[in-house]
């Protein structure tokens, strides 16, 4: 998990400065790129069509011959292929800066309202279920009238389940706009904060059992780790709040007045996950405040053994090095029950530290 | 008490995700639904009745005989039976995502001004007598003209005290309107605030005397989980007062002006609740800060004890080992009375020593 | 002190529960309640008259006969005694809520515009000049034209000061209307704070000499409880200023225009009072790292002590065991000067070990 | 440092009992009062005078014979002085409030609009070069057209310089108004923070150099009282910044409004002295932090020493003393290199012991 | 580093006193001053030239000739040179107070809006990638209609790379107005703090790997140090974010509307790099609690080491040193086997005793 972190600030950091020296606006293309995948599914109450698009140029097409009320969505499945982006910027008529945006992964989440259509982007985190790992990725949204377009950091399947019900379920989703459909994706979005900080409140429980038992090292070190993890996720979380605010505020046609409603729906949410992160910042301070005070008793203890047994032996041991003196002159040394007389000493002297320690609760 | 948090917050996780790839304004039928209660309570100057209504449609006749100068008080005992919640829902004309809001036990308190009603949610806690603990339930309200509908999240005794109050005196209370119904209700669960807060404050009580005496790891671990508790009850109270403030703000007919006084008067009591708890949370910082300092005193003394055995003993042990050497040639061992001088050595040594350290303190 | 604070708490948290199911506007009886003295004290720029009246029904005539140009200051000594308390809500026509806000003496510091009165609530603490306690009390205050009722929650002497400067000097407190009357009593009650303050930091100062000589835990915890008592003071004192700042704006003919400067200077006062809080809390704050630092300072100290007797004494012990052994054939035993030369090799050795600790400025 | 400190709070605490009791707009004669040196400077582009005022009714004729253009410069070293202080009030017309409030050295940094003047009170800190210590005093001016007059709590240098300035350079100051004859006196204000900064910043390098070599109960205590001393400071500085924004949005034509930037600079200035103080700050307590970890690291290192050689000798003194014993019936006592042997296994271990440790870099 | 932040602050403070007693608007001529060397740089979209101007007289008659669509762009790359600025300053008509703000190098980053100009003053800091040191430098900018003049604080190369761009690359930047020069110049200055946070990442990452082998004092400073660096570095780029704020809701024609998104996007980066500031600065503390929680471990290792050592041994020796004594009268010393018998004992408790610490986890 610490390898994630730094790699999550050196992302944060490196961001920039890959851009350097280069003119704003303009695309970079990426070593990593692929072909990006676009997905274009299309539906309203009744029909319901998903087409893998190959040739973005088809795509002029499809647009022109838009059925008025059905409702568009466009998936780009991974920001690293420039050409793809340049395309579809064409296609639709999208700023380049805004493009450039939706290429670099590192943007803050914000709102901004384009020439005809909203520009939406935020972090989303994801758990890796194999690798148990918190996942950040990128989710750029345009929005216009009928149109969703979502671009995607890196090919996932986060929005699978929103597909499978667009085909399967003839629900309210069928019926409503294209706004609508941005609702339940991010509700999908904020759904995948609460299932990773579920799983951050599991390894909190796990940690708490094992400060329990041996606070070492790595146990103060793991909890350290989860803490600016944590801090991260919240640098995440955050904005998206105002970015909801924006969005319900923003004087635009493109969000029906009737399903704003929705969207505050979502802002309380990011309430809601902001309100979790915060309880599982003040366990983790508190599982560190209590880890340091178990080392703090555990060195009282050891140091109570220790004290105990030299306290009763030293003493002792010094009886029996008087005796062990050579002087030619010590009568004690003749006396027919000497030895056991200093055998009964000893033995009296002994209990009676004991006890004193046992009074002392210190054993 | 450890368990209940990690109970709270896990609650507080697992509440969206469970709603999760479901399409927002359905009710969830939960597994753990039974048949909810419910009771209508009619009241005015003169007449007072109650009635557990278990056929729900005969609720439309009751509704609409309804004399315009009483109060109805309808109590739904529990947000687990969906088929309850829609059949009153349908009766009311209450929005679908107020409903589901209502079965959701994980809503931050809220206000919202619904369609000829005001929807208010938000957290009570109480002290469970008999197993010492503090116990969190949502409660909903809806309020319109001479009806008040209230939805508890498991059936309790809370508000047994008011129906009491209704049926014995004929006091202000059932000469007021359903407005003043819902600030006696909101008073008696900001009661509960205050009572749990004194238990707690009992709690801080015996932690802070097992301190005095041995501060050990139990006791540390169990200040860090109260200290939690009430960041808790911390995150449930304090959007109530926003809560009252928009009551006190809305512009509805539903609320009486003359009434407002009521409810201004509540907002005092959230405050006071919370200087209550920032006083607790500070006592229980203290606690901390105190047991670390003793712990630390602790130490000192345990290592005072063997320090000073250990710098008395040695040197005394040193000298009689000398004399237990077994040179051919050590004319002291010869000396008539060397034994008794090296005794008398000893003794005057350990003396000097025992003074030392008495006069440094250690002893 | 520890037990006042918990006092102070205790009845901040059972104030609220001992109203439990009692409906809001209703006067409790208290069980210590007395009978109370209420004094009326008359004056103009030439008359000055105090009597103590016994019967409330009198009060109708004196006030019906007041003189316009004179001011009349009725004093309540307690808030216990319900009679009383009605009575005077009576005769001067008190809101039944404003009443009860008297009655019970654990308000949040308000200012509330009543019908042709201001009704003004704060928490005064004085310093118990026998027992040095800092003692809290809450005063109310009533203001009409002409008119100032004084509420106090016990009888005490905080305000003789007042009545004997009205009685003697001929000042402008005489030729004042009613507002510069209260603005003098409340400049009391902040004079008090001031002297309150002035005690703690003479303990701040007791408490650090015995830091600096000796930090044991019954130090430490007076430092904690005192700031603590400093806390609860902040609580007390901040909602003051809130409360001035009201009253200067509000737009009431009872608060002339010209006296307004003088409410001004109050609320610096109660600026300069925080300012004070601030420091003296920061000053236990440091105080208690200094008593912490010493107290690991002092644990280096006396394992300095432990290090150095063991290390000096026990590789000479281990050379005494050597030549204490019992083998048959040990060459050394049985030279001429072997002893000798043993107790110079044991003297050298210790020599070089305490030069050795005194260059590593252990000794 | 320490007693400064405790002064400085106890004059905070002091300021207002000593008024205690006295009604307010009154002047209370200090013990310590002398006749105040009034001194008065008089210039325009071309001329210049100063002369010491002794008999203030002469101030009158000065004052109507003022030329328009040019400005008058009034001091008054002490506020100690209430006779003096009384007949400049008559003179220049000052509110009694006013007055007092220069009087008493213990006010809030304000701006206040008199009638036809403007009041403004600040604290200075300058280094007294000689002691090394930071003194704090309170300075008063009220400003009017062509007339600037200082009250400074005692006799002090700070202002030499300004008046060196104006009697030999013909520069920018001789040719404007009194206002910027303010401005140029409140930057020597500003000045004398940045200077008593500069001597804090030095000695925290002292104390840092200190807790590298040693860290002892002094130098934590040092660090603690100069954290304080910076605090108080804090409290001085902040203030002014409200001053002087009021200054600028005053609507008052003795500000002229040309010289506002003046003013705005000032405010700059002001920000700076404010983070310098925040920097200073975190440098002490990392300081501490630091402090705190060395000793820890201390303790480490000296019970390293101890182990080591207890845990070399003691098992060899074990060895020692079993070959001590005086068992008739032990046969390795009777080898002919039984004692070598023994050396020899002793030897071995030990140098074991050394290297285990050697390894673990115990040593 | 840590005598670079000494010098930070040194600086900060220091900046304000050498100016001490000297009025205002006045440019104090620096002993370090040495020639600064001028270049005026002139391009559109087709031309480009470059020229270094020793003779500033001359640069009237450039400015005289300029061609209304090229863009103007005069470096001076040292603020020492008092001549030359107060040449410049006349030349473009620049306000004395203004000159001196560019000539002291030790502002906070603002914006004045001028007679004609905008004034932009921030602070840059660079890493000096040879002595691998964050150097920081104030560059100020005077914005004008087609002209843009940089004053930098000493010479370096960080606009060089924008020098090349404008030379070579026929790009957006040659055809964009000066307003676009100042945001070109401005993203390289945000992009220089991305690569210098980027190295404090690393440095983080060593003292990472440092504390987890051996967390000496020396670690510990240099953390506290980085701290120290990062809160320096957040004092200057927490001002830059006002500074943009007020450059895009400035009313002035320099800044075209059509490039106020690019100052946003600046904006943008400032929260950004500011973010990242945040995440180190935790991480750094986390690193220091780390550190100390380690320390304590160690402690606790060594503690346990000594006491396992001592309870083994201590015992063992002390049943040798019985056996040893002298009495005449010792049965078991002529026991046939005692000796052996001993052996046995003294085997068992020491085997017992490593199994009781291997039981209790200590071995």
């Amino acid at each position: 998990m610490a390898e994630k972190i730094h790699e999550v600030i050196n992302r944060l950091l490196t961001a920039k400065t890959t851009r350097f020296g280069v003119p704003p606006g303009t695309l970079v293309e990426d070593i990593s790129s692929r072909k990006a995948k676009v997905t274009l599914i299309k539906y309203d109450q009744n029909t319901y069509s998903s087409e893998e698009i190959a040739d973005l140029t088809k795509l002029n097409d499809t647009i022109a011959n838009a059925d008025p009320v059905s409702v568009s969505w466009l998936d780009v499945d991974t920001v690293h292929d420039v050409t793809t982006l340049q395309s579809i910027g064409e296609i639709f008529k999208i700023h380049p800066l805004t493009l450039e945006d939706i290429a670099n992964p590192h943007q803050r989440p914000k709102l901004e309202d384009g020439d005809g259509y909203l520009y939406l982007v935020l972090s989303a985190i994801y758990l890796d279920s194999k690798n148990k790992e918190i996942i950040k990725e990128q989710i750029s949204f345009i929005l216009a009238e009928g149109l969703l377009i979502t671009f995607q950091e890196k090919p996932n399947e986060v929005f699978n389940i929103i597909r499978k019900r667009l085909e399967t379920v003839k629900g309210r989703l069928r019926k409503m706009s294209a706004d609508y459909l941005l609702y339940t994706l991010l509700d999908v979005v904020l759904d995948n904060y609460f299932i990773a900080l579920n799983y951050v409140n599991e390894q909190i429980n796990h940690l708490s059992a094992r400060v329990d038992k041996h606070p070492d090292n790595d146990t103060i070190y793991e909890i350290q780790e989860l803490k600016q993890e944590l801090l991260v996720i919240t640098r995440y979380i955050l904005p998206i709040r105002e970015v909801l605010w924006d969005l319900m505020k923003i004087d635009s046609e493109i969000i029906h007045e009737s399903n704003e409603i929705y969207f505050k729906d979502l802002s309380d949410h990011v309430l809601q996950i902001n309100e979790s992160l915060e309880v599982l910042k003040d366990s983790l301070v508190s599982l560190l405040q209590y880890a340091n005070s178990i080392i703090g008793n555990k060195l009282n203890e050891i140091m109570k053994v220790l004290t105990v047994v030299s306290t009763v032996f030293i003493p002792l041991n010094f009886i029996a090095s008087i005796y062990g003196m050579n002087f030619h002159h010590m009568p004690e040394l003749e006396y027919q029950y000497g030895y056991h007389a200093v055998l009964a000493v000893m033995s009296g002297l002994g209990l009676f530290m004991l006890v004193y320690f046992k009074v002392k609760k210190w054993i």
